[in-house]
């Protein structure tokens, strides 16, 4: 359903070579081997699902963040203790890939025992597409659950300035035959990726997207970024109050339980004057320790298939989606025809595959084929 | 921060009499002591907060219902199972506000060896407001999270016709000298009531709150009232689609976990034909297991600091609030100089102490005092 861009002039490329090729370059940079599969599996499992900006397209900004000794690529996250069913992590400053999975399956095992377990995370960095852990929960059978803070680009309603990130929410729970129902959303009303896309292609942004540098609402995207976004709802009388409120129960969930940085506090995205110090939370939920078998997942397949045969208003695009539909589908496809990656990210990667000597696999041009 | 109406005409009336005329007349209907109080403190707390919807002016609704013999006053909770941070309960169609508090206290006494625990309820009825079980959790030094599904008046994106309810989330943290954030939001952009209230006023209704019932975007009170409301977010383009997945979040939680009645299978509120049967789920999570002391209090204070100092967009009606800030400070001022009830609704409770003879205690009229 997010209005993520469909490349229209780059390349097809071969996602086995591409996970391969982006393991190599992950571990020529001082990765150990376990800890750079974690970490090719979450950038091809995001640009598989068609979310280019989670993906290998970051690639030339981790390993920046690794050069300038900001982040450390041989760290391991280490438990600081807690009770049976909540647990805290210290990240050490490593890949958020790899301390994110470890989190998340800490609290798979111990929600066996308990029922429902959480692990929060301090000194985290950059983790990726925060749906990835909640699946690797649903995966298990289990309800998921992945929050965690970013660098402040959400001004909160009344605010003229960016004091939150766009703190997202994800959520997975096995569905049956529809595979799992994944809500993976920021609690601003669009990302700042949908902004440069409008810059990029010239077109207007909506009310209720983002506010210009004087606290107008902005009118072009130029504004927009100068500016701040809009949490979900937009503004106060539709709503956007809620979706401010959202943002801060994660970031109290995350940054302010795990004893990280915090809000107005957090550095820009791939900053590199210091280490980012995120706060995260996974929780993991065993819907058969209150209900026998598979009986959960039966009542939300039911569910998701009314939801799916539902009238339609008038100007509807397609059918009713159930939150995950659309990159599940995409995800399916790419897997068989290949993954499509515009030119820019294409060539940044070709780049960076040069600068490391281990070079990008070729791809099938596509578009205006350049 | 939500649009409640402040009565203009109506009476002020003392909340501890108010407290004790509803006790009685809960107890009067065949309600145990002990649950006419959970009922009574539940109402009030509404009263008292300004949301009026929520409080004793739906005691003609509740015991409508007793008198029907659809819900059973005397019901209590039991257990049925579960693993030690995650217990089901049958609510056998008690009480919803009683019900409720067990299933919170049940929920913080698991937390305090776990870490984190979670009551889900079933065949349980409307429980007021979500915020306050958040609220009692948070009274605890904890975190809670409170979740109901509700009837079906929320058309999810695309679809023409409602299919879930306004399935609300309610969170609160404690917080130092700010007392408790208390975030408790309905998932769709407003609620029933907003409608009611510019139907009633002759006002407009903003795009994105409601569509009519041929789907499109609904343009007068009418329209929205015979029509669905819209998930939080409005329209698609304005990020509907994530109010629609927070709903069905909400609806995964409860009536599908807790294996209650679902979504479009749910039956009006405070309809007569059958016990309602809703799902609930109410989390108790304890920050002090992963970090000692108050510290969590200590940083979520510090952040409401520097947004409540956030310099202001040209058109903000007020400073930056906090979720659960008006509500705090309206019930501070109530419970000293008594609360507001509109005339209608007063006159409704004065005709049920008529009823069943229980005298209504007389209050102040302000406004025109007719």
């Amino acid at each position: 359903m997010p209005g993520y861009s469909e490349p229209v002039d780059g390349l097809v490329v071969d996602p086995e070579r591409l996970r391969n090729w982006t393991d190599a370059l992950v571990r020529h940079c001082g990765t150990p081997a376990d800890i750079a599969a974690d970490v090719a599996e979450l950038l091809l499992a995001s640009d598989l699902r068609g979310i280019a900006s989670h993906g290998t397209a970051r690639l030339p900004q981790y390993l920046k963040l690794i050069e300038a000794g900001i982040v450390d690529p041989k760290a391991r996250p280490t438990k600081e203790g807690g009770k049976p069913a909540l647990a805290r992590f210290n990240a050490n400053n490593g890949w958020g890939h790899h301390s994110g999975r470890v989190a998340t399956d800490d609290a798979i095992e111990r929600a066996r025992q308990t029922g429902v377990a959480i692990s929060v995370l301090r000194n985290a960095n950059h983790y990726g597409i925060a749906g990835w852990y909640a699946m690797r929960v649903a995966h298990q059978g289990f309800i998921g659950l992945s929050l965690t803070n970013t660098s402040p680009i959400v001004a909160p309603t009344r605010s003229r300035i960016s004091m939150l990130g766009t703190n997202p929410i994800a959520f997975a729970a096995p569905a049956g035959r529809f595979g799992m129902l994944v809500l993976d959303m920021a609690t601003s009303t669009v990302p700042r990726g949908r902004i440069e896309v409008a810059a990029r292609r010239g077109e207007p942004i909506l009310a209720g997207w983002a506010i210009a540098p004087d606290g107008s609402p902005a009118t072009t995207p130029q504004e927009a970024l100068d500016g701040s976004l809009q949490p979900l709802g937009g503004r106060e009388e539709t709503g956007g109050y809620k979706g401010y409120g959202l943002a801060l129960m994660v970031e109290a969930l995350t940054g302010i339980l795990a004893d990280a940085a915090i809000g107005p506090g957090i550095i820009g995205l791939f900053s590199t004057e210091a280490p980012s110090n995120l706060g995260q939370f996974f929780m993991a939920l065993d819907p058969g320790a209150v209900d026998p078998g598979a009986a959960f997942e039966g009542r939300l397949e039911r569910l998701l298939e009314e939801l799916s045969g539902a009238p339609l208003t008038p100007d509807a695009p397609g059918p009713v989606l159930y939150p995950g539909q659309p990159e599940a589908e995409r995800a399916a496809n790419q897997a068989l025809e290949g993954i499509t990656v515009d030119r820019e990210h294409h060539d940044s990667l070709v780049q960076l595959g040069q600068r490391y000597g281990i070079a990008f696999p070729s791809g099938r041009s596509i578009g205006s084929g350049r």
